[in-house]
Parts: structure tokens; C-alpha cells; sequence
């Protein structure tokens, strides 16, 4: 089966750096092919994947049998599903395809991430059986696992009003160690991939296509510059074109990613609302900036604050306010207990003396210091001669 | 005691339309000189007001003894607020001052307005002991009672987009019926005075100072204007010069009155954020109009979205909808559960026949047709071939 979806062992090797052969090559070779097979967000094929590996799931997926075992397929309504999942499927399942992909993901310089590897972001796995079976990197994928990352989307056809604000959040977020993640869009998303380049941080595009492909082609040298010193991301595979139920399904991943959302101008039926829904959805916090009443690129903004409840932001404190509680229990494995318990112990109103504060957070003075340092520099504490505080809301500029 | 304060029963007749002597001249005449000694929301004066009435109330406040009687007045805590505000009233207990305010009123073509009148506004009864003892008007003082009424206020140093939005909000409502409540101040305030006037609208200004003062002096022709065809309202007697504190009191009577209060510009530290903070202590629906962040005269709005819990306002039927609610239920006698029932028996996403409304409601047929008369008129519901429906908030222009 495998066999016949990809010959070419020797291009994953330069795709996934794995030996060939093994657990591992069958493992990511599968993945390579369900991202051929499946479009994206097909939950079918994610809860296969989960109840059966996806090894096991592919050769279910192009066969004929029932599953006889697992209780996620084993129902006679998930037979159905399988049945018409199936009549999906098969079309894709030319000989050639999968290596195709690989080879052009060797082209382009593109990494094949999976779960469980390192650079995986689990925060898509907040999904469920909608999670990606694999995404395909250009650039640093290390940047998918840094925190925190805000998610800055909004209209394609923004303001100078709505292009200025993104930048400016994006700059000074990004400034200040934030991954900035977005769609690759001309207008809002464009303008906040810039301004996070312009301070030399860190930005992750996720492209509806494949990474390989410029889209939109006004974006070529900026989608380039991310690919060199960002992340391009995107989960279906090299070749791909890009389409409107990708952008959706693209839409869910930029939400998921992001530690928050923030749009920035949207129209009345802007796909940002899309996206703002799948943060809602998915627990996210979700920011909109305002703006006039008189703009129409405003009123999907409004219409978060008004139908949402999205929170207003205003600059980039407030946007840091958004993420402050998900950001102190990242799901990428570097959660700190002892982080949780100082920022407890901080006020935002009182500022207290280190010695105080590791009283009331029983944590070592040593270790207060450490936390303080790193938390100063995340510009969530400020000190002065009275001691340590949270920094509270500032007025906006 | 009374005589000491007023000599002049004749003038009282040309305020109050009372005959002289008898327990509504005394009334009239001890609360006439209560807005004379005590400063808007003395709550002790109302406290003892409340307590003893106005008459008997003015001849503890001028005497020497701690009343026998009264669980409001008898605890040693009030014996000693008593005794601090008589000190504050005395110097103002001097002879004529009550007479010079009736006179000042009479000149001024101003009422004196009290509990109980038809026309007193028993909204701001909702302010408690801080509730004003008597109301002075120049001009239509039963706009107080009528309904629905909006509080459109703003920054005095608006921006063109600011006065713009203020005019639309104020124009479209008030051409719909709803009495617009203002401060008569620059910027916001006057715009929206302007508006209601200019579509023949009804508005209601409430002074800091005496309403025979025009403040700002800039405003006179307008202030005249809406004595003229709405309503000059305060607190305090004529003569009296606005200060900081009654600017701030006057606040409160502003949020009292309306149904909903709207700011539409307002710095970080605006004195409409007092007016809103009053609104939504005493539970009024609470709307803020977003703008650019990047104006600082829009930054207070953003700060009632994110801190005050404001809902964010964009057009005039997003304003109707703040008062939604409390308009079902008047609080002028108008109360008409007809109405409820049948706002009830409507949905917003079906439409439905008058036979089915009537039905659902329980109410005649003839009664349901004369009633989605009235609310279409207000535009609360419309209606096609497929029959009537509640107005769903439209987009946003």
C-alpha cells in the first residue's frame, strides 16, 4: 500500500531527516499521504488517524473491510462516514502523488513536521479529530513552539488606518519576543508580517496552499523573507493550490495557534470573523481593535465586541493582557508551576520586595529572582526602588 | 422660619402655579429653599427630607436640637452628619435668598418642579437620598416623563468624526420619538442638543448652574433654543453659578434621566466617564461608540468597553436596542403589558401573521394591529408579505 503511494524513500530522508525504513519512515510517509488524500479538517480521517495510527488508518482508508475493533470507528453511522470518506479518498490515491509532494517539499526546502516531534504545535491538537495529520514547514518550525504567538488577521482590503495599527501592534509585540502569526494576506496580515520582519522578530505565516507556492503572488519576496527568517506553514502538501475551504480550514489553525487573536479591521462578513470564531471556539482570547463607526473596514471588529464578546485593544499592553493567563500555563511542555505561583504573589496595585514575594509565593529568593528577570523582560513585571510589580493596564497612547 | 427665608408668596405663585398658604405652598416653598442651603446630593438633606419631610425637615436644619424620633435621623453617627451640615447650611440661611431665587425663576420664566408633580422624573428617585428635593425648568418640563429618553453625552473638545457621529445618533433617534438628555455643553453635547432640535426633536439639557445662566456662553442662543422648544433643567436655583462639584452632580442627574446612556467621544480621564459611571451604578443600559485608537478623544470609549463592561454602539438602532428593556416598562404610568406581550409573541427571525401574533399573544386582533402600528412607527418591527417581525440589528453603515 505504502509502496504504491511513494517510492522515493530517499526524498523523505532530505524531507524528514529519518533513516529509511523503520517505524518512523512508515509513520511519516503515512502522514505525507494523508495530507495528499484528506483535505484539511477532515475529522474522518482524524479519528482514524487517532484510533488506528496513521499507518493502519491508510491501509484501512484504501481498503475495502470494515474495521471489526475501536469504538471511534466501529458504529454502524461511522461505517457510513468511512464508506463516503472512502469515495473521497480513492480519487486522490494515485501512484506517485505522495512522492511527488515529497519531492517537491525536498525542492522547496520544506520540513514535514509531525505529532510528536519537537517543533510540533500541540496547540493544534486543541482541534480534536479536526487537528492536522501533519503540517509542512518552510523556515524555523521552531517558531510554532515558541511563546507567546499572537494571532494578527484582518481585511485584505484595510485602511492606512487599519495597516498602521497592525504594524504598530505587531512591531512592538514582536519587539518584545511575541511570534506574530497570520494568513500571508495582502492588507492587515501583510502589515503585521512586515512590521514583525522590520524589528527582526519572529513571524509564521500559514499559506491555504501549499508552502511551496506564492499566494498571493503580490506576497512572492515577502512569503520569501518569512520563509528565511520566519515560518511559512501550511498542511496540505507542496503543489497545492489554494481555495476557498482551505482558507477557512487554514483560518482554524492560525486561531488555534495563536495564544490570542487579534483583528485588527474586518469587514462586515470579513473571513477574520472566521477566524475569530474558531479562537472563541477553541477558548482563545479573542481581541478586536475599533475603529470609526463611519468605516465599513471596522464594522466585523464592532460586531466581535458587540456579538462575540471579543475584548477591545487598543495597543500592544492590552493585547499582552489577552494572553497573560494561557501564556502562564503554555501547552508546549514548558509550563512552570513556580511561575503561576509569583505571578499570584505579584500585585499590580502594591509593589512588593522580593523577600515578600518569596514569602508569599514560598518559592527560594534565588528562584524569585530568575522568575522576575525572565518575567521583566516579557515586560509583564516593572521594578523600582519600592520593588516589584505586575505592570497594570497603561493608558493608550 | 419660613418667613425668615421667603417674604414674597406671590412670586412662588408665578413658579409653582400654587395658591399662596395652604401645605403645597409650604412644601413648595421649604424646597425651594432646600435647593437654596444644600449643595446637589447633599444626602444628609435628603436623608432628612425624606425623613421628616421638606417643611419640618428645614426647621431641624435651622434649629439647634437633635431630633427625638426617626431611625434615620436619631443614631449618634447622624446626629453628628447633622450637626457638620448645618454648619454648611447656615451661612447659606440668609434672608431673601429664597426669595431672589423665586423672583430670579419668576423673571426667568423657569418652574419649580417637585416629588409628586405629573411631571417630576421619578428616574432620578432611583439616586436615593442623593435624589435632587426639587427640579428648576425652563421650558417643556413634560419631556422629563416622556419616553423613551437617551443621555448623549461627549467630550467639549470633540473631533469632527465625534460631533458627526453625535448628530447622526441624535438626529435619528430623536426623529423616531426618543427625548435626547445632555449636558449643553461644547463638542458632543451640542451636537446632539442641535440634531434632536434640528429634526424637531425633543431634548432636554441639564445645567450645572442656575438655568437662568447660560454656561457656556458660547451656547446662549442654543441653551435659549432649547428652552424655547425642549427643556433647560437643574438642580440648583437660579442665579447659581456652575462649579466643578455641581458639573459633577449634574452628571448623575443626566444618567438618571436616561433610559441609556451613550457616550460618544470622551478622553482617557472625560467627565462623560462620570456620567457613565453613574449610568452604570444605577443600572442603566450603558452604549460607548468606538473610534480610532489612534485619537485620544476616543480613548475613554475604549476604556468603557474594556473597564465599564459598555456595550459598543454604532448606529441608532443599536442604541434602541440598549434600552430595549427598560422601555418595555416605563416608569411614568405608561406601562403597557399589552405591548410586552405582544414584543414577546414577535421573533426576529420568522415572520408572522397578525391571526398568529394574536394568538401567541392572547390579545385581540384589533389590539395586535393598532399596537404593531405604534412599534412600527418607532421601527421596532417591520413587516413584508410574509408578515411582521422584530427588527434585527442591521449592519452597520
Amino acid at each position: 500500500m505504502m509502496d504504491r503511494l511513494v517510492a522515493d524513500r530517499d526524498t523523505l530522508v532530505a524531507v524528514r531527516g529519518v533513516r529509511p525504513g523503520g517505524d518512523d519512515a512508515a509513520e511519516s510517509i503515512a502522514r505525507a499521504a494523508w495530507s495528499v488524500l484528506a483535505e484539511p479538517g477532515d475529522t474522518v480521517a482524524g479519528a482514524l488517524i487517532e484510533a488506528l495510527g496513521a499507518v493502519e488508518a491508510l491501509t484501512l482508508a484504501l481498503g475495502t473491510s470494515v474495521p471489526r475493533t475501536g469504538a471511534a470507528v466501529g458504529s454502524e453511522l461511522a461505517a457510513r462516514a468511512l464508506s463516503e470518506a472512502r469515495a473521497r479518498w480513492r480519487p486522490r490515491a494515485r501512484p506517485g502523488d505522495v512522492r511527488d509532494a515529497l519531492c517537491r517539499a525536498r525542492d522547496a526546502d520544506a520540513r514535514l513536521i509531525l505529532p510528536g516531534d519537537e517543533c510540533w504545535p500541540t496547540a493544534v491538537d486543541d482541534l480534536g479529530p479536526g487537528r492536522p495529520s501533519a503540517l509542512w514547514v518552510r523556515g524555523d518550525p521552531e517558531l510554532l513552539v515558541r511563546t507567546p504567538r499572537v494571532a494578527i488577521v484582518g481585511a485584505r482590503a484595510a485602511t492606512g488606518y487599519g495597516e498602521h495599527v497592525a504594524a504598530e501592534l505587531a512591531g512592538d509585540l514582536a519587539a518584545t519576543g511575541a511570534v506574530i502569526v497570520s494568513g500571508g494576506a495582502y492588507g492587515i496580515d501583510g502589515a503585521a508580517h512586515r512590521a514583525a520582519l522590520g524589528v527582526e522578530g519572529a513571524t509564521v505565516a500559514f499559506l491555504a496552499g501549499g508552502v511551496d507556492r506564492a499566494y498571493p503572488a503580490g506576497h512572492q519576496r515577502l512569503l520569501q523573507r518569512i520563509a528565511d527568517e520566519g515560518a511559512l506553514v501550511s498542511e496540505p502538501p507542496c503543489g497545492t493550490a489554494p481555495t476557498k475551504w482551505r482558507f477557512l480550514a487554514r483560518n482554524r489553525l492560525i486561531a488555534a495557534l495563536g495564544h490570542a487573536t487579534v483583528v485588527v479591521e474586518a469587514g462586515w462578513r470579513s473571513g477574520s470573523l472566521n477566524t475569530a470564531g474558531h479562537a472563541a471556539t477553541l477558548g482563545r482570547p479573542l481581541g478586536a481593535v475599533p475603529g470609526p463607526v463611519t468605516s465599513a473596514t471596522s464594522a466585523g471588529c464592532h460586531r466581535l465586541l458587540r456579538e462575540y464578546d471579543a475584548q477591545c485593544v487598543t495597543s500592544s499592553a492590552e493585547v499582552r493582557e489577552l494572553w497573560g493567563q494561557s501564556v502562564a500555563a503554555p501547552e508546549d511542555g514548558a509550563h512552570d508551576p513556580d511561575r503561576v505561583r509569583l505571578l499570584d504573589a505579584l500585585s499590580t496595585r502594591s509593589r512588593r520586595t522580593v523577600d515578600d514575594l518569596a514569602r508569599r509565593s514560598g518559592l527560594a529568593t534565588d528562584r524569585v529572582l530568575s522568575l522576575l528577570g525572565l518575567l521583566g523582560l516579557e515586560q509583564v513585571v516593572d521594578v523600582d526602588e519600592a520593588g516589584w510589580r505586575r505592570v497594570p493596564t497603561p493608558a493608550p497612547r
